[in-house]
C-alpha cells in the first residue's frame, strides 16, 4: 500500500510522539522534526508508510543515540497482557468455537499500538478487547481460516506490538506447533515485538521463533533478511497481524491472512470498511 | 503565543483539508504539500500558527489561482446560523441575563471553524451550541464583562468565522451601537469572515463594519492596515472572538476580552483548561 496524503499529519504526529519519549531536550526534539519535515517533503509516495517509519525512528535513535527508546512502555504493556493471559487462556478453552475466539483475541490485541496511539492504559486496553468480543467475525472467514490451518504444511505467524505479543500467543496454541513459525521484527522499532519480547512471555513453548531482520514496523521483504525471506517463501500459510504488516504486504503475491483492528480512515479506505473494525481477511492466494 | 510542536501535524492536516476543498488534482495537491512540507521545516516557532496558515493558504491559493477556495462553505455557514437566528434572539430577549446568554452563543457559535473541523453540518452545529448553553461561564467574568462594556467609550470588536458572525450580532446587538466597530478579516483565509460575510448578515445594522486589511486567521497587528490599528490602538475594549485572534493577541497589552471555545490542546494548555472549555477571560489590561 502507498502512503496516502492522509498519513503525513499522523507521520508527524508520530514522530513527535517518539522525539517526547526518547529526549526531554526541546532542541533536540525542534531538530529531529524539522529534519523528518524535511524528509516528508521528499519522500517517495508510492512506499508504505512504515518505510517512512523506518527512516524516521531511525533518525531518532540515531540523533538520540537511544536505540530503544520504547523498551520500558513494551514491558509495561507485555505485563499487562500477561496479567490477562490466563482469564482469556480459560475463556478459549471453554468456548464452543476456541479458535473464533482465539483469533477474535489477537486481533483485539492489535490496540497496543503505540504508532497509532501514544498512551494506552489497563482500563482503555480491556473496553478494547471487551468490544472486539462483542463484534462478530465474518462466518465464512473464520470457516475458510480454520480450513487452511488444517490443510497448511508450514505456517508463518508475523507478530506485531509487544503485549498484543500475548494474545498471539493464545491464538497460537489454536495452531499445530511442529508446522509454527512465530516471526518478530529484527530490531526495536516502535513498540513492536522483537526477540526480547518473545523470550519474555516465553513464545518458543509454542512455537519455533525467528526474526525478520528488519527495523520495519511492517514486513517489507526487500529489507528482510534472507533466512526470513525463505521461511516467508515456503510457508503455505502467512498470517499477518496489524496494519503495519497489512499495508505492507497486502496486494503482494502470498497465501496470506490479514487479522488486524482498523485503526485509521486510510487503512478504511483500503479495506471500505469503517475505522474500529475487527477484520479476518485473506489474500486471493490463501485459499484454494 | 508561539506555535508549539503539537501545531505541525495539525497544520498538515488544515493544509491537506484545503487543498482537497480547493483541487481535485492530486499532483497539485502533492506538490502543494510537499511544499508546505519544506516550509514548516524552517518556520519561525516563535511566530503564531496564524502566521505559519495565513503562509500556506497564500501558497494553495497562489498555486490553484483560487481566491476564495471557502466561498461556497462560507455560504452554507451563514445560512446555517441565520436560520437559528430568530430562535435565539428571541431566547436572548427572554433570558434573566441577556449579555450573559448572548456572550455564550457567540462562543458556541465559534464551533463554526473550518480551520478545526473539515466538514461540519447542521445537527453537530447544533449539538455544540446546547452544549456551549448548559456550560456555566465564570459569574465574575461575566459581571466584569459587562462592566467594561457599561465603561468603554471605544469597543472593537474582532469577528472569527463565517456563520459564527450571526452569533457575534446577536452579543453586539447587546452592545451600544454608537460605541461599536466590528472588524472582519482583510482578505479570505480559510473560513473567516471577510466583508462579504457581514454584508451578507447586514452586520452594519448593529456596528459600524471595517477590516482589518490581513489575510491571517487571526490578528497579527504588524500585518493589518494602518487605518485598522488606528481603531485598535484607540479601543478602550476589544473583544476578540476565537483561538485565532487568541494566539495573536494573548500576552499583548491591550485591553482584551477573549471569548471562544478551546478546540485543541495547545490552547487548552496555554489557558490551563481542558479543551471544550467555553471561555470567557481578559487580558490584564482589560480590568481597571
Amino acid at each position: 500500500m502507498k502512503t496516502f496524503f492522509d498519513c503525513l499529519p499522523c507521520l508527524i504526529r508520530q514522530t513527535l510522539d517518539s522525539v517526547r519519549s526518547t529526549t526531554d531536550d526541546e532542541q533536540t526534539q525542534e531538530s529531529i522534526l524539522r529534519d523528518v519535515l524535511k524528509e516528508l517533503a521528499e519522500m517517495d509516495f508510492q512506499q508504505p508508510p512504515a518505510a517512512m517509519a523506518q527512516a524516521i525512528h531511525r533518525r531518532i535513535r540515531k540523533t538520540t543515540g537511544n536505540l530503544d527508546p520504547y523498551v520500558e512502555k513494551k514491558r509495561r504493556l507485555n505485563d499487562m497482557a500477561l496479567k490477562l493471559y490466563p482469564v482469556f487462556a480459560r475463556r478459549i478453552e471453554q468456548s464452543a468455537n476456541p479458535l473464533e475466539l482465539a483469533a477474535r483475541l489477537a486481533i483485539a490485541g492489535n490496540v497496543m499500538d503505540l504508532g497509532v496511539k501514544s498512551n494506552l492504559d489497563e482500563a482503555e486496553m480491556i473496553a478494547e478487547i471487551d468490544d472486539c468480543l462483542t463484534t462478530p467475525l465474518d462466518a465464512d472467514n473464520v470457516a475458510e481460516f480454520a480450513q487452511a490451518i488444517d490443510e497448511a504444511e508450514n505456517i508463518l505467524y508475523l507478530t506485531d506490538n509487544s503485549g498484543e505479543i500475548v494474545f498471539d500467543r493464545l491464538l497460537m496454541e489454536r495452531l499445530p506447533r511442529e508446522k509454527l513459525t512465530a516471526a518478530v521484527r529484527g530490531a526495536p522499532i516502535i513498540n513492536d515485538a522483537t526477540i526480547e519480547d518473545a523470550e519474555y512471555i516465553r513464545l518458543a513453548e509454542v512455537a519455533r521463533v525467528i526474526d525478520n531482520g528488519s527495523d520495519s514496523p511492517g514486513t517489507i521483504l526487500d529489507d528482510c533478511s534472507e533466512a526470513f525471506r525463505h521461511h516467508f517463501e515456503r510457508a503455505d500459510l502467512i498470517i499477518a497481524k496489524g496494519q503495519g504488516n497489512y499495508e505492507t504486504l497486502a496486494g503482494s503475491p502470498y497465501p496470506i491472512f490479514f487479522l488486524l483492528r482498523i485503526k485509521c480512515s486510510v487503512i478504511a479506505r483500503d479495506l471500505n470498511l469503517p475505522v474500529g473494525t475487527v477484520v479476518l481477511t485473506h489474500s486471493p492466494h490463501a485459499v484454494a
